[in-house]
């Protein structure tokens, strides 16, 4: 005879606005309940309802009145690498224009590094973004761009995450740079049966300079073939092919979407009304390259989905801020306070294909940030200004003290 | 015969770019060092050079190679108010335009609140501030507007900091609506003579809408005559005369500078030949309000000195973030780095005629930010991210943990 450990149940209670994303639960899409309760039992929310009628539970917080949102949902990050480029920012900012070639020095780094040096600070950066409100974040492959630099990078990042993507195809190493079509059969052949077995996504960055159309296509359908689900790197340094190759190859997300026609933004916004392709706007990258930000405003006004991602890496956006891409949103996009905070979790679940991620309705994981704020709006409202008091991922608290 | 108790001295050690702001020390304004150590006696910085050749000290702080630079000095701040914005703000950023009359709201709340109310929420931004970083925080009164409000916010203000700033020339209330002329009296009478005692600086909102050239220069000269050094707000929301009377009647600085012809631009710069008038940027202002940053490059360019400096209100501006506001002067008004970190560390210092602070030159107080960084080009690099390992103020740590 076995004994069953009952888990432990958590209640969350005095909750000044709980933002749910389930419109059941209160109006509009963030469906808010106000002086609100949550009970966790087994990682899961298993009861959401007014403070009031809060049943026992093992653990009781007292929120004090402070906001309870679902974990922010990081549906892109570079975190696997090694080196420093603060100097190449530093020349950027003093004048000299972004150089994709930056690129090259961190795979160089990345390929001299131990396994424990690129463990170490991947995970140095997922602690980090955690503190600040991050539950769920991708992890790419993408600078060892060799077959065993790509394979123990999808090992490492398939230690901190569910959400592994292989992105072999994130640019042409120097290598191949006189035969870049041998590169795509080495991502398409060997690179991608060592590295699907980690890794749930493949990514292609399908833009000038790096990976055309058709090389793109060639990579995310291979990637189908090993088992792996596609999403795209598109548009952002110009206009291209890779948010319409996205929509039409069913890919769960394209990121970036910097530079879109009126085709392109048609496209998303009937891939939405079908449940397909995720518009995931990476506006720190905008930000740390003095680039326009995206049309946030046109792809939500047609109906298309948009997400709000973090694109942690140390080229062309080194936060692990959703705090700020959301403040950047409201300011620079003109998204909503609202729309700017679905769009960092419920966007990010759905660029993920996650039910389970979001939002708290009863049977999400109970992936929770506790605000240091009395309502939502006050992640815009207070830029800049660490806010959070606490951080739960299935029901453990994972950083932070609710007090 | 008495026991003299000598001061515990600290040595901060291994540290890899210590930024000074003594160009005699490295080359540059920010005079930095490398692999280099500080020692701190009685609150003071004792002595500075490689970390090779460090002395002794009753307690080691090993920074381990990460980044070490003067504590921010915030001169422009409003934290002492009471009740919520939040909502306004989100009804702003959701299209309505922004009204400069939502700050009667935090005035009726403001006579409304406890002593103690006031105090625990300016306390609570203090500490906020200080736990990014911030070891000197300007502190206005301006939510009073009452004989009785305006001088306890100003003895609220002097429990806090050195730097406290009698504004009872924000705005006219609104039982003064018709008779603005009769509220300047009051100001410079019975206001003037209940917060004098408590305060360094005398202010005024100089601006359409708000306190015209005669008025200000009239609460201006009353301050000076009450032992007040003066400040202006100037030509935040338009042209105007602010600039100019600042220049005019010598005061320290003239903040938010954000509509500035030619002339106010020459005459800034002729002023800091002189050492006489700093132009404070608040581009939290800019962020929150989604209006046009000022012109930071002909400041700089024609040889005006610059700060920066937050503006923590709960109208215009609710950061307290200084590292947020450097990202920005870098992203959006194409500041260097450099010039950046010098603006809201010894352009803070000079916008409150402070010698003592602002940098780390031996004799300075050790107000002190050790990074979690190894340079400080990543206060921009990474945006939004709290990089914030430890605070010192006189040598004492107040936020954070050297590890
Ligand atoms: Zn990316
Ligand atoms: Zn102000």
């Amino acid at each position: 005879m076995t004994t069953r450990i009952l888990p432990e149940s958590l209640l969350v209670d005095r909750v000044g606005v709980l933002v749910t994303n389930d419109p059941r639960l209160g109006p509009g899409p963030l469906g808010p309940v106000t002086d609100a309760a949550v009970v966790v039992e087994g990682g899961r929310v298993a009861w959401v309802g007014p403070s009031a009628h809060a049943p026992a539970a093992d653990v009781r917080v007292d929120a004090a009145g402070r906001c309870l949102v679902p974990g922010f949902v990081d549906s892109h990050s570079h975190v696997v690498f090694a080196g420093d480029r603060g100097r190449e920012f530093a020349a950027r900012m003093n004048g000299e224009p972004y150089r994709a070639g930056g690129i090259h020095a961190t795979v160089a780094a990345t390929r001299a590094a131990t396994d424990a040096e690129l463990r170490a600070n991947a995970v140095r950066l997922l602690r980090e973004a955690r503190a600040q409100g991050t539950t769920t974040l991708e992890v790419k492959t993408g600078y060892g761009l060799t077959v065993a630099d790509e394979e123990r990078s999808a090992r490492i990042a398939a230690r901190l995450t569910d959400e592994v993507t292989f992105l072999g195809a994130h640019v042409v190493p120097p290598e191949y740079a006189d035969d870049p079509a041998g590169y795509v059969d080495l991502v398409t052949g060997p690179m991608l049966a060592a590295c699907a077995p980690h890794a749930r996504w493949i990514d292609v960055f399908c833009e000038r300079g790096a990976f055309d159309a058709d090389a793109a296509r060639a990579v995310l359908t291979a990637g189908r073939s090993g088992g792996l689900l596609a999403r795209v790197h598109g548009n952002q340094l110009g206009p291209g092919p890779g948010v319409r190759l996205a929509v039409e190859l069913g890919a769960a997300s394209v990121d970036h979407c910097t530079h879109l026609d009126a085709a392109d933004v048609a496209a998303l916004a009937d891939s939405a009304s079908a449940g397909g392709t995720v518009a995931t706007l990476l506006l720190g990258v905008e930000f740390s390259t003095r680039q326009p930000y995206p049309d946030a405003r046109a792809l939500l006004d047609a109906g298309a989905v948009v997400a709000l991602a973090g694109d942690c890496n140390p080229g062309s956006c080194f936060t692990s801020s959703i705090a700020l891409c959301i403040a950047l949103a409201v300011r620079e996009m003109r998204m909503s306070p609202d729309e700017a905070l679905w769009a960092a979790t419920a966007g990010g679940a759905a660029a993920l294909r996650r039910a389970d991620i979001g939002h708290l309705g009863v049977g999400a994981r109970a992936d929770m940030l506790l605000l240091d704020a009395p309502d939502p709006v006050y992640l815009a409202y207070r830029p800049g200004v660490p806010q959070t008091a606490a951080v739960w991922k299935d029901g453990d608290l994972v950083a932070g003290d609710p007090g």
